[in-house]
């Protein structure tokens, strides 16, 4: 099968090299050309727009930063739908919001194509060691058509439902994330307020009815002062924005996202968007350690 | 050993009765007698005082509901220090505030006692199973006289620094569940709203980076609108005021636990105060379940 994948960054580069492993032929492209060179060096073919990568691919990924990318690498000039789709599936890897999905499907649909959304979770190293969660949505035709490439990228593949429902589906799961990722800033900040010795009380403390994976990944890393970047506070910003966004929408009032939103953002100001979203405790401690 | 127990409640009980197992003798009293028959009836001798458990006991253990609780039964009129204490190991089980931990200890030294504040995690099935978390403040040499009975009781038992320590630890606890109960609600009533099914989601998110135990344990309770306590929604306030009244003397702000705070409360005030902690859905869902 020919496989278009737009945006060779960290993640879809790493899901690339899972499907070109497969035995499939990909095409690719990407704003930097640049960051595609090793992927045309083992065996990827390089075309010049999205449109291209359309025109020579019988299904297209898509994996980039924000949602004006993904509009424009599917609305605009040179992008997937200035081509003749008709009989494609479009597949949206990136995190965005269940409203552009649903756009995108719907175009998709009157240019006689299929398209699916189907955001990912499992960072860098579930992109590397193919055990990413994808969330989908879409028609079940389509994503059974897709299933065996999803299979190859991730380990946990799921249709929760009509388009925008697999990104509805992350969108949860980063209103989860970001209650987990206070409790647990604001707890270390106790803790160490208090005396106490943190490792300890992570210890502790995650061998009950507070354990959570936050927890249990980024403690260890703050008390070791790593602040490197799982996933972005950028992104992280962005998410929680479209999660807010569509609540709005939906008349739900969400406190715990947005006091979310409101000190990642703070975090944002003091100029930590490229750190890791465990970042967060440097609104308690300023130099990253709790000698603050 | 001479054992005394003071606060015999659904927790107490199942303790007292693992001690009895053991081979100790139990003086036990509860404010409501009723409480203890069963226990008395399996062997415990009952004391009409706190006063008169501590006069026939080496170590007295008291776990009642709340701090003005804890202060009439070391401080009242026919309280534990109202009777000779000089060589006996005063342990108050109950989720209290640091502070009076440290008062009780202060109280029993200058009486030639000792004193050690010990808060559990594990709920009613963790005091029936003996599979609690303990988790300790005090001197190192009582924590070492009382480990052999901590451990008849509980399967997680850690000395965590000095009087107050256990308290402290169990602040923190509480602050992440607070965080991940906030993250769990809205995660649900965003899940419902954007039309998905909620069961698949908790299964989705649950496998990834939002994993927890509140949403592994209370997620399918919420779905068969099971309200019932494994923990008190007035027992949860009661923590949440001591993690900030303690916070305010750290001059440590907490936005994510006061907001906790404040949605509890609002439960409370809607006549919730009996339900268990999950009821907080209930924000959300007035009805307890998704057809509000």
């Amino acid at each position: 099968m020919r496989i278009g994948f737009i945006g060779t960054g960290v993640m879809g580069k790493a899901m690339v090299q899972h499907l070109m492993t497969a035995g499939h032929q990909l095409n690719v492209y990407n704003r930097t050309k640049s960051k595609a060179n090793e992927l045309v060096e083992q065996g990827a073919v390089w075309q010049d727009t999205p449109a291209k990568v359309t025109e020579q691919s019988d299904i297209i990924f898509s994996m980039v930063g924000y949602p004006s990318d993904v509009e424009e690498i599917y609305f605009g000039t040179e992008g997937i739908f200035s081509n003749d789709v008709s009989g494609k599936i479009v597949v949206d890897l990136t995190t965005s919001t269940p409203t552009l999905a649903k756009k995108i499907q719907q175009m998709a649909i009157e240019k006689g194509a299929e398209a699916l959304d189907a955001p990912v979770s499992g960072g860098d190293l579930g992109a590397k060691n193919a055990t990413l969660t994808i969330m989908v949505g879409g028609n079940q035709t389509a994503f059974e058509q897709v299933l065996p490439l999803f299979e190859v990228m991730g380990k946990s593949v799921r249709l929760q439902g009509p388009s925008g429902s697999g990104q509805h589906t992350k969108m949860a799961n980063q209103i989860m994330v970001a209650a987990t990722m206070i409790g647990m800033s604001e707890m270390m900040a106790y803790a160490d307020k208090a005396g106490l010795n943190i490792a300890d009380v992570l210890d502790v403390v995650g061998g009950g009815a507070a354990a959570n994976w936050s927890m249990a990944n980024y403690g260890p890393r703050i008390l070791n002062e790593d602040y490197s970047p799982g996933f972005f506070v950028k992104h992280f910003i962005k998410d929680l924005k479209i999660v807010l966004d569509e609540a709005e929408k939906m008349s739900l009032e969400l406190p715990g996202t947005a006091l979310a939103l409101k000190l990642y953002e703070e975090l944002s100001e003091e100029g930590y968007d490229e750190d890791g979203t465990q970042a967060l405790i440097k609104l308690w401690w300023p130099k990253g350690n709790k000698n603050n």
